[in-house]
């Protein structure tokens, strides 16, 4: 049987640490009990193997055997098609938790990503760029907001590779108390990072960078 | 045998239109040659119907007998994985595709959105933010030149649904002549919209949008 790889840098600043995408895949793969082991590649210098696996020069990626595979949207998908743990067995369910993970990308992240770029960046001012991308995400979250009002986990009554996603996304606006105005939302966050899978997935990936600033 | 049914809006603004995203079903069922018939929801008023298929009120959404799905990258590769003409049947092209469809969306789309959206506000003027947005373009943009330079089309040497969500993508950055220093991603979106299934589909939703002026 082939082995999951997860590649990610070796070593990123302080401020993504806890952020970084592999923690997406930890998670699913913690969730699911599958084997796997992390791999680093160079922050600082990314070479054309690395182009090779992840084409914009980020991470992660994994690999599993022949396959290489990039975009944490499609390694999700690919880590929960291996596990009931992760993904419901019927066509329903599986559409579902495809579209979730689509929208918690191409929806909801699509609207959150600028507007934490602008944060991160010192850009949050009283400007009408800045007024635009606080109501984008405000629009996000209020849909978002009624959707989990009404039911514990996105999908099937069940958490699967949905909550993942859409909670990592949720997260990070969590981190800036971006959610103070959406209960429903926050409860999600919270309860979804309460689960041990996710707990050992943050630390590892914390302990993985914080051995680079020993070595 | 259910019958595809793909949801978009009864009528929108001259500005989007050729861009809503059905555009993208359209052009996907079109290459597979698989029936399917639109239907119209309204534009202005969005009810409870609307947001029980599209929890963001948008469209398209599209229902397959029982099943209903939103957001364009889940319905494409749902769509994708009833043809091969849209997706090669192994398991590697399978996943080749699938991640190039997320990185369309959550690689690409997530840095020419925020653009799009500051231009179409007027807010493209010599400003920090878009001077930043126009940096977060031209990275993405170079890599997609890099990959494209060296293949005619994504995946396994052929035309695939990975394409469709490509083209689409940076085809509205070509509206704007945003491709002009990008000549591989100017000919691959002329090389994708140049295929009959395209044409077809965007013509269609051209008279859509033109049939609700006239009535």
């Amino acid at each position: 049987m082939s082995e999951i790889v997860l590649y990610t840098y070796d070593w990123v600043p302080e401020l993504p640490r806890g952020h970084v995408r592999d923690v997406r895949l930890r998670w699913a793969l913690e969730e699911a009990d599958l084997p796997y082991r992390v791999a680093s590649v160079p922050f600082r210098e990314r070479g054309p193997d690395h182009f090779a696996h992840q084409p914009f020069g980020q991470v992660p990626w994994l690999t599993d055997g022949d396959l290489s595979i990039f975009e944490s949207g499609a390694m999700l998908l690919y880590v929960a098609e291996k596990s009931e743990a992760l993904m419901p067995g019927d066509i329903k369910g599986r559409n579902e938790v495809r579209e979730w993970v689509f929208a918690a990308l191409a929806s909801v992240e699509a609207a959150t990503q600028p507007w934490s770029i602008l944060k991160f960046s010192g850009l949050d001012g009283p400007t009408k760029e800045w007024a635009f991308f606080e109501n984008f995400v405000d629009l996000r979250l209020q849909r978002m907001e009624t959707v989990l009002g009404n039911r514990e986990w996105l999908v099937a009554g069940r958490f699967t590779a949905a909550d993942i996603m859409m909670a990592d996304v949720l997260r990070l606006m969590n981190r800036f108390d971006r959610l103070a105005n959406y209960p429903a939302c926050k409860a999600y966050v919270d309860r979804a990072t309460a689960r041990p899978a996710f707990v050992k997935a943050r630390a590892d990936q914390l302990a993985h960078f914080a051995a680079a600033d020993q070595s």
